[in-house]
């Protein structure tokens, strides 16, 4: 909740509406308002309205409502602005912020926006846009304090105060000596508990946890997870500072890789755009090459079905049991390898466990199977006219189809993780084509073994 | 990585390894360390070496590294120490550590640790331990600076200085007027770079996202996502200040939530705790249920199938197909459910759009189907000897089998969150019933309708 705020949206968005537009009124109220709340305001309006009121803000508020607005709205907004209030705009943005809003532009407005952005912005900005994608130099910002070993707290506090202002964060400052080299690390915490007069050598903690520009931003992210921290320097091939990544971008980080393995466990390629936003040949580009793998796959369960064609000839029943033995064993699979496959992502099991996990699995899928074979043999018996034989079939083949599929569902992604592919990737359809042909198998090796078919 | 502690962490461990330990050489090495990382080494050792280094360890920063252990090594230690020892480092510990570790602690335990606690820090203790699971104040700490608006800048510094050291993060304080009701908010930016002579009132910012103690988690890390906060304010029912939520918590909490959705969605109830340290009762019990329900749903696709068995008595070969349709129209239905619950889950998609989702999943439906009936049309035709029939019943039955997956698998989801049911927990049952029975009687129906059987 936010104090204050709601009162002024709707005051907001009354004034903007009834037709005279009391300027100074509503300077005052939006100064004063949360850049974020007033991006959302302004992603309801009609274009004129966005760009009339984006022109009253002052010009930093300005630059950071454009930073949280969607790529649609800033992509209207710059189309209807001037060169040179493009320039101010994206000058007075984080270079982090202005290196998301131009990867969401197409081509021709990027090339606008760079020629309008002063040349040292606009060098740093495309040294940025030439990091890989997915790594730290991608999502680190220029904008970070730098303090030299010899400097003193009180020199320190001066070289905030002056440049702090346009710092992304003040909180974390970092020491390098010469050619730019990183040496440590001094929290604004310290600082402001330590004696004038002290010098940054002697207060400065060395233990600092950095990233190389090339880093993944997976592994930057287990990092702050594990450090909790607020900020981590980026550092080039030589050891030399060039930039900072912050704890909101790498939030942002986990979320996104979280919808990822998400989307790679449910057979989906990840997508970059939101649902909506993803065009109806990409939603199905991103899908159709699992589906079809699953669906050319299945051909191995039609033949080993097919194969059994004089069984169903003898006891048509077995068949309606198919279904069944097929969708319990897929969700016995599917439950272990989804387990296994989170539990690698976020760090609770290694590889080195498999045994354990086996161990693990093994005994679930026994107590599993014990349970559902219970519940199905009294079900059947009651069912099928107190048929033993065919309990006992079906019974029994619940129970080793389950077995199997634990153990294969958590054993899979750990092979997948040894062999450097992605787990979340390898699962699905793999592990659906071997559970359902397995399964068939045994299936049908009970009543041939029971019925002597 | 970090700066200089490889070496370290492999000094100390020889250092430990060979008997005779260098006290004052271990001292100074494990005084230059993170934390986290000391925390990292010990869990390795067996309990004496860890109770012998952490007996030499400074006690503040015992206390850091004791709330980075894991809940076995934190028991071993607390179960070896004496009580004063105990309540010294407990009383170290910031509240919201303190009460994580109560919490995973079994019952004699907690009742010793409490004991040992000053009167006051175990009354806030207590306090927290009553607040509901998930709730902000559960994870709140009471660790927090709050200025009166009266107060000036050079004052606030005084406070930071005097009270700062203790306190979780310093770099947000909550300015609170009579009764301790919450006004604003003072960066420690704002701080910096104001006159020493500024009234706290005069620069706090009234917009302020706040909490109330009992407020949904997940609720709040939204906020924290949407406007990139460090730290929130959380109040009481009066709107009195109580506690704050730091983003390293908030951190913890997006990752929880992510394995508890993904969880969900392959029919597992979500567990507490890590998948090592759960036991096999318990991973069974968390599995069981959805288990029983699928096999017992199954029940309906094995009448459907035995409904058609004089078909499958002409026609034999119709057999075969079962698991191709089934699992090709399970993974449309289920990319589809993920794609649209993960949207729900982190806000890219909305209840009203209903009809936009509908309509782009009918055409991807359109889409994928009509590229994978070519696909299968050409296969069943070069397999089974050119049967042009049953090649138009396969294909026409994928066709309609994915556009009603795609369909009631977009649409369940949003189903089931009008209805406030939680859309992850619903789908993968409910959704492998309907589509496969649907599926079934889709293909029956092309079946019959096209052999006449």
């Amino acid at each position: 909740m936010i104090i204050e705020d709601i009162m002024d949206k709707e005051e907001i968005l009354e004034l903007i509406k009834g037709g005279s537009v009391d300027i100074s009124k509503l300077k005052i109220l939006l100064s004063d308002m949360n850049p974020v709340d007033i991006a959302e305001i302004l992603e309801g309006l009609e274009i004129e309205k966005v760009l009339h009121l984006f022109r009253i803000l002052p010009k930093a508020l300005a630059s950071e409502v454009f930073s949280h607005m969607d790529a649609d709205n800033q992509q209207s907004i710059v189309e209807a602005l001037s060169d040179s209030e493009i320039g101010e705009i994206v000058n007075k943005l984080f270079v982090d912020d202005a290196v998301d809003f131009i990867e969401e532009m197409p081509a021709n407005v990027v090339k606008r926006v760079l020629q309008n952005v002063p040349f040292a912005k606009r060098k740093i900005i495309n040294q940025i846009l030439q990091y890989p994608d997915d790594s730290a130099g991608s999502i680190m910002t220029t904008e970070y304090i730098d303090l030299r070993e010899d400097a003193t707290v009180s020199e320190a506090f001066d070289t905030i105060r002056s440049i702090g202002l346009n710092k992304e964060t003040i909180y974390n400052c970092y020491v390098i000596k010469k050619d730019r080299l990183l040496t440590g690390h001094v929290s604004a915490k310290t600082l402001m508990l330590a004696d004038p007069d002290e010098k940054i050598a002697d207060i400065m903690d060395t233990n600092v946890v950095f990233a190389n520009t090339t880093e993944d931003r997976e592994t930057i992210a287990d990092q702050f997870k594990k450090y909790n921290l607020l900020a981590m320097p980026v550092v080039d091939m030589e050891q030399r500072l060039v930039g900072i990544i912050t704890v909101d971008d790498i939030v942002d980080v986990i979320v996104e890789e979280s919808t990822e393995d998400i989307e790679k466990m449910a057979a989906i390629m990840p997508s970059e755009d939101s649902y909506l936003k993803t065009s109806i040949f990409q939603h199905s580009k991103n899908r159709f090459l699992w589906m079809l793998i699953l669906m050319l796959s299945a051909t191995i369960t039609g033949y080993i079905i097919s194969s059994f064609e004089k069984g169903f000839m003898v006891l048509p029943i077995l068949m309606s049991f198919i279904p069944m033995l097929m969708n319990t064993g897929g969700i016995a699979g599917s439950q272990s390898s989804t387990l296994i496959i989170r539990g690698l992502a976020v760090g609770e099991i290694e590889l080195k466990d498999i045994f354990l996990i086996l161990w693990k699995e093994f005994r679930v899928g026994l107590l599993c199977g014990l349970g559902l074979g219970i519940v199905n043999f009294i079900r059947v018996f009651i069912f099928y006219r107190n048929d033993v034989m065919l309990c006992l079939t079906i019974t029994l083949s619940l129970l080793f189809t389950i077995l199997m599929a634990k153990t294969i569902g958590s054993v899979l992604p750990i092979f997948a993780k040894r062999l450097k592919i992605d787990p979340a990737i390898m699962s699905a359809p793999l592990l659906t084509t071997i559970v359902d042909a397995l399964s068939l198998v045994i299936y049908f090796s009970f009543a041939k073994m029971i019925f002597g078919l």
